[in-house]
């Protein structure tokens, strides 16, 4: 099995209206700094799972649509608890419409130097 | 001169009202990444600049905080740009009066994997 | 499959007495910088795997039997070859039996900036 | 599953002469940072997958085939897209060739800060 | 005092042909993470050194000009020993006179995950 | 100011025999990975600071005197409460002493992804 993966990253607001997460009920914030993995178990006639260029334009365009945005406020997340799993989901799903090849995808979401998520196949 | 270095994280919501920020004028957020490195021409009795435990107790009362708020409702930051800069020189103020011991300190807030911003006396 | 992971670390005495082992037969220690990873195919109601400030809760409690410990003198790993391999598979005991929730545990021990060890289900 | 992973690096130019690759085209280079993980489901004797040491050294030797060369200029990879997936796949051929254990094999090329690629079995 | 750091890479291939440089006289090639640090003693109106996106920009720009390229056969470093201190100076010179600022600049190439070089005034 | 960096490890046993120090004052144990920082306001004829050979060279030299040891045992060390900052300044006066240049140098120890100390002249 091949794959490649490439890194972003995108700032966001939001709250996590819910007992549960303590704190995190306040309007806050992240950093996500974002790694999509593509996997294949072969490689196309240039020798590659899909273009690193191509594959980073892709995260980019998907990133920016909640690039320093208050996801609150967003209709795509109304009534949704934006966990960085949820998250993580969500962009891998953005990804795949996105994608012209059948491969099979990693997301992942490192919120701080000490934790992530992550949503795969 | 001798230092250690100490690390923590705060995620945060804010906004950046000046047409200079572009789309960072919106509500958004950011998780930082806070380095704070305190510099002594000498080691104490116990060979220490200042005990590792000590520094992260510190660091972390000084970012509590912040901790899941939204800075553009706390009174201290009220009418203030909250760039990166300026929180790096308001957190490294914070930890200078919580400091016993005369100590160069250097505070370095990481936004993202390639971007960052530092305050140092 | 969904997952999250969250890091902690451990600093540990220890010796490997056997000539496999060379030089690392002395009593030496390492810093263990360890990554706990959950997976579960589903969300819960929260929209998460598992809490992060639980799960990182759960690896400090889990860490802490052995902090500043030398190992070679706790009776849990009397006899036996603690390698990091070892060590990886004992955490991950310990976190299992801490776990309420029935997820799917990777742990991944980093002994340096080059080398690190793992096990999983 | 128990598995470890080790790192070194490799310095090399190469070009990609198609035009799918665009600049890329030109000679130019990479510093590959290598991560080679070996997998097994139980741990020999000494409780190790493999003696870290002796993983290290295996990989040390697969990538000096290719230290500081113009993989152009190579007889291995004439007229063969010398992209980052391949490679990744080529040395994963050459350290299996040189393990003495049946071990599952990852092997990941980190071409950048931002982009890597990985073969495994 | 502040600063900010942003972050790049670029891809080159390039030869030291002096027997200095042992194996590294061959034609081989780098990828070099750069950072970049821009200080200044004091803020501008908006609260920040200068702008994370401008100081990319910029950064990016320089990179440009040496990206996918083989620095031997580039008029601007004929009969020049391209080392990494020496490529540092070099983007240090860029950046500077790109910047309309009077910064305090240090520009840091890291060329693997175990060494790097730099140059600042 | 040039300068170029070089990284590696050690692995060792000490215990902090202070009350001070809590509970490291049992035996434990430490990996350092040790950055050394070498600067010079020219370059010489190569355009280098140092070998970057050389440099990583000296440092794995001097870092073997400590590998896989009890501090606590050596007799360097006898009665010295060996903290990380003590150790950076140990290391480096090991490095200077094996240095042909007269260059300015820095050697800071990471113990762990959230703690390091530094000494520098």
């Amino acid at each position: 099995m091949f794959s490649i993966t490439v890194k972003d990253h995108v700032m966001i607001a939001h709250s996590l209206p819910d007992p549960y997460f303590g704190p995190a009920q306040n309007m806050h914030g992240a950093t996500y700094v974002v790694e999509a993995s593509f996997k294949s178990p072969s490689l196309n006639e240039q020798n590659v799972v899909i273009d690193i260029g191509e594959a980073t334009d892709i995260l980019k365009d998907v990133l920016q649509e909640m690039a320093y945005q208050n996801l609150d406020e967003l209709p795509q997340f109304r009534g949704i608890l934006t966990t960085t799993e949820y998250l993580a989901q969500y962009i891998h799903g953005k990804i795949k419409s996105a994608l012209r090849e059948d491969l099979i995808l990693k997301v992942e979401l490192f919120e701080s130097h000490v934790a992530s998520a992550a949503y795969e196949e």
